[in-house]
């Protein structure tokens, strides 16, 4: 175990400043709760206006300790806490969590005191929790770094999940809602204003702990996201799985966060993008945080989730048919079990109707029946995950159908439980027994959505976010040179040509135009991006004359339009028929998250609906094609009710090269081909407009 | 209270017929269960085959009796089953209720047993539960007709909410999940195959009883829901609001429920428009049920959604987030906190940040504070429900948010409970008080969603469904006479004559048309519905000659298409812009909730995204205009991003008129205006196709 997760989570030492003789007072209840725990290393309290505190000493500082503690818990104001950091620095302390508020959240003055608290710290070796923090708990060594009253209860369950919160109270009330269901925590860090040691240092940094098998993280934003990136690829690699839960689901509560933390929760396609990319498995419901890990350990990462095979068996209809329900409006479509081993399991006793769902009735909550319906399900092939709805068994008859779902909980197809009704002992045992227990069905079809979503972790290979740039600092490329650089990336555009106007006006006769009329004419302006909206657009020009008098009508429209704006060249581009479907593909570089490129239909209703597909960028071909079939609007793409089908593998070449962007062209902050019109199968994709921002300086 | 009130769930006698010794056996289990539960009435168990059952005398039979009792449960196999209900007749038992399988669910043979069953009951005044009935249970008297394992267990929490279950399952699962949380039930009845009472019959008998303040219903189906429709009506005039999960969210269980009971789970979004007409609120989470009666009773009906002002107060910055987030990916913007009612709250020692919700904080989880800050929140009239999310003193010391909280519950301005950590004695101590309390953000979520989106029961006037006749024996009318039926309702469609295709072809020069060119020529067959598809539409036709070229090309297309289907007239429509946006409106008579009005932007996308407004037929043009905004494709009929706005009334017109089809033609069983082109404010809405689907003969 390296200094910082020894320090963190495991210190052999530790010290509370400003630690109170009051056990009901927060600052009282560290002592408490460690001697409650039995921590076995050595602690120490330090209250320079006693003597002593809850009955043992009192010390005056931290510099009056007989040694330097691993890890200090600072307790007292804003200003106190940057002088014992500096203590911490002198002393060597290695970790110091920080209660105390006051700080980067607390406006000017606030962030004055976290640039001096930062450099308090760097005096020594010291790294930073907090501040306000509520605290750093290991139930596995006793160790309970928190004055959050949820953990004066005794007994904080054990086990191998590892939790981190951007927000304090979450910790507690997870606990609380683990207890007594076979849930247990290997550790449990308040991450608060991350001033130093962001949420995703922290958990890197216990990976090394072999106590810890599995990561529970709730975050309010992605600050720090490249910190949770490199978390990310050493847990992909460690084989530790990571579910998540993030606020921000709604752009209500993404501008609550802003009030509530100072941190932005960003564009919520752009936290899934990411989150996909670090092979995390976001989950909706909060309680599913706590169950998750259980199933996630269980269940290898699926290649795609479309080939998710979920078998159910129940003892309740009833019950059964909700989670089938469940699943299926989260997209997974439950597996039937085949003729041929529903003809084994009536042989061995167990007949279930021909139906969706394995149903052995009533009358199957036997411990043989479930024993033997089971491993005949288990041993088919036919499933890559069984879930078992249990009846009133599960509550009041344990040794029937729960124990035999413990007994078979070891076989490489993982069962998952959920219980009908409200059975905390059965959740337990299962838990005990290696089977993932949920307690709604709700949660249960939220956790094995979000398993089976999971992909393998590809963060460590994504380009590095470019620097940002203000918007008003960045320069819009007109769209012939828009177009040409995407052609530098592969796609392909419309043929076009520009224009000087005066010369074009002073011109009679045909024009030599690289290729056929019809064509369009546009307005050709770096300032003018939407130019359909300005009068910048005419349509199906048939010949040089056409074209003359487009470019009048343009330029006297883009005048009245903006009198600034002055149009001295215009794009005569070949016009191209619709094709099977219009498509958008984007690229911008995120202020949380770097590079994302963008797939959805473009228009009105896609941004109604959300329609579209956000990945990090650059992506492969594979996850471009993926991006596709995301996209519910270009379901026509595929055929869609006998339609002709559309030339998905170029649309999907165009997808890599517009995200590639992030490598070979850092400078472009963002880019659009909008539309890009889908022609058939084998006859490519062009973009009919193009528009690219990037840096003022070529980079 | 009426007979069969009385008989049904406040029986003064009762009688087990198949009484077993064996207390362990599920026919054991009822006289174990009303011995336990203290039932003060008399009752009888009836074995031919003993002479004492579990100490207490066994009958030979029901006519043995002293008495006859009210209320039978019958435990033995079908036939005897039909037997016991002979006797019940014969005696003057008024209500049965059957345990045994082997009926209607049970193929042919099943059917006959089930009509013979239907005829032994007929006999006399008896009235059936079931069969497949897992029982009835009130746990008030301590009347527990149920073999159900689940309600071995002492103490059924006794309550107002009276739960009715299509499966029997549920009903053990709910009473568990409900323990120790302070929700008790009134009664529990598992309704089986309903192969006499139905769910709404029984639901409606007994909301005479005054125990029965409000109703949970489990539905797998809308079977008989004629009944459920009388009882919503009733309901609503008693003012006791009714909550309801029902199955088939997904066509996945739907098909399911098929399997399962034999009964069709239907259209979901036909069940949503009857739940709406019914004034019921359906819920999406199981939980929910039970979570979602107390807040019902304390939330008048609103008249609206999204007029709902629903304030967040919390001691939890991260649990106030997660419920805001909750709320808003359901359709639900809290309402913040006005700068007046912030600055009163700060006046009075509670001050909150400015911010969507009221964060009083960790130190604001104190008796005084809570008090102060929900006094000025609820009569502050900014609010009609305030959400209050507790942090982790809800479960370590109620004393100080929770009781504060209970104290104000009774305030016309209900207040809901969330605490984040786990706190069933706070839910008791609350849910006591008259303070709905939730166990998850999610459900807490569901349910105040499904509050705010009921509506006044509106099913008392509804037409009823017409005589529904298979679709191979209707008739499709064509689009001629299909537009001509949908002018009687007020819809205006193109102009458009019939011309006979010989005389057509024969004639030369112009034709005499009652509208101006360019004209649309469309093949004209009620045997042809989908014209498009089979080449029998030509756009965009100038003049007489083209009318003609036009029908040629017509005529060759649907006989290439189809060799049976023979044109001799052609339509010729008046070719009309194609508008701000185009509607699809439809009318459609559903075998299981009767006459249905569709509304949507029609095309692929709307499919895929199931984008449109469903609503039990005829509706109102308030109910017409709040459809309209609930299709997210019509969104740019509302000007959205500054385009011009639509004819919205001309359009809510046109859904009245169709929707009143249910009323003017009972014949029509399926009509559809597709497209409904709308024009600009004030220009009105053109249906530019129709067509209209009946029984053979006009009735």
């Amino acid at each position: 175990m390296d200094v910082l997760s020894q320090a963190l989570l495991n210190p052999r030492s530790v010290a509370v400043v400003g630690a109170s003789d009051n056990p009901a007072k927060a600052t009282g209840r560290p002592q408490r709760f460690l001697a409650q725990a039995g921590y076995e290393g050595r602690a120490y309290f330090v209250n320079p206006r006693r003597e002593t505190v809850q009955g043992e000493k009192a010390w005056p500082s931290l510099t009056a300790l007989p040694e330097a503690p691993e890890h200090v818990y600072i307790m007292t104001g804003a200003e106190a806490a940057i002088e014992a950091v500096r203590e911490c620095a002198r002393t060597g302390v290695r970790v110091a969590t920080i209660l105390s508020a006051g700080f980067g959240e607390d406006g000017e003055a606030g962030r004055e005191r976290e640039d001096r608290l930062r450099a308090a710290a760097a005096e020594g070796q010291v790294r930073l929790v907090g501040p306000s923090s509520l605290g750093v708990v290991n139930p596995r060594t006793g160790v309970m770094l928190t004055g959050n009253a949820a953990f004066g209860e005794p007994d904080i369950p054990r086990g191998g999940v590892f939790v981190a919160s951007q927000s304090g109270s979450v910790i507690g009330s997870l606990v609380s809602r683990a207890r007594g269901r076979g849930i247990g925590f290997a550790g449990l860090v308040s991450t608060g204003g991350e001033a130093d040691l962001s949420l995703g240092t922290i958990c890197r940094a216990v990976l090394d702990d072999p106590g810890v098998t599995s990561y529970a993280l709730f975050l309010e934003s992605l600050r720090h996201a490249d910190d949770l990136a490199d978390f990310a690829a050493a847990a992909d690699r460690a084989g530790k799985p990571v579910a998540v839960y993030k606020l921000g689901r709604s752009q209500e509560a993404a501008a609550l966060t802003v009030s509530h933390t100072g941190a932005l929760a960003g564009e919520d396609s752009e936290s899934e993008a990411f989150f996909t990319a670090c092979g995390f498995s976001r989950v909706t419901h909060f309680e599913s945080l706590l169950e998750a890990p259980a199933l996630l350990r269980r269940l290898p990462v699926p290649a795609c989730r479309r080939e998710a095979r979920v078998g159910v068996i129940t003892t309740t209809g009833g019950g059964g048919a909700i989670v089938v329900d469940q699943l299926a409006v989260r997209g997974l479509t439950v597996t039937a079990p085949s003729e041929r081993l529903r003809a084994a399991m009536a042989a061995a006793g167990v007949p279930v109707p021909h139906s969706l769902i394995a149903d052995i009735g009533l009358e199957g909550a036997r411990h043989d029946s479930v024993t033997s319906a089971l491993r005949l399900m288990q041993d088919s092939g036919e499933f890559d995950l069984i879930v078992f709805v249990i009846g009133s068994s599960a509550r009041l008859n344990p040794e029937l159908a729960v124990h035999a779902i413990a007994e078979r909980g070891g076989h490489p197809v993982p069962v998952a439980a959920f219980a009908l009704p409200e059975a905390a002992q059965a959740a337990e045992l299962l838990h005990a027994a290696g089977v993932p227990a949920f307690r709604t069905p709700e949660s249960c079809a939220d956790v094995v959505a979000a398993a089976f979503a999971r992909q393998p972790a590809t963060i460590g290979d994504r380009a590095r976010p470019a620097v940002v740039v203000a918007p008003d600092t960045a320069s819009v490329l007109d769209e012939l040179a828009s177009a040409e650089l995407l052609r530098g990336q592969g796609v392909t555009a419309a043929p076009a040509v520009g224009l000087d106007l005066a010369a074009l006006l002073d011109s009679s006769g045909p024009l030599d135009l690289p290729f056929d009329y019809p064509v369009v004419v546009k307005a050709l302006s770096g300032e003018l991006p939407h130019k359909s909206d300005a009068g910048g657009v005419v349509l199906n020009v048939q010949d040089a004359d056409g074209i003359r008098d487009a470019a009048r009508t343009i330029a006297a429209a883009v005048a009245a339009h903006d009198p600034d704006i002055v149009i001295d060249r215009v794009l005569v581009q070949q016009m191209v028929g619709s094709g099977v479907a219009e498509a958008l593909v984007g690229y911008r570089v995120s202020q949380d998250v770097g590079p994302v490129v963008v797939l959805s239909t473009g228009g009105v209703l896609a941004e109604l609906f959300a329609d579209s597909a956000v990945r990090l960028a650059p992506v492969t071909r594979e996850t471009a094609l993926e991006m596709i079939r995301e996209v519910k609007g270009l379901a026509p793409l595929s055929g869609h009710r006998g339609a002709p089908a559309g030339d998905i593998d170029a649309l999907a070449d165009t997808v890599v090269g517009i995200s590639r962007l992030a490598v070979d062209h850092p400078g472009v902050l963002e880019a659009e081909a909008n539309p890009v019109s889908v022609g058939l199968e084998g006859k490519g994709v062009t973009a009919l407009d193009a528009l690219v921002r990037r840096t003022p300086a070529r980079l």
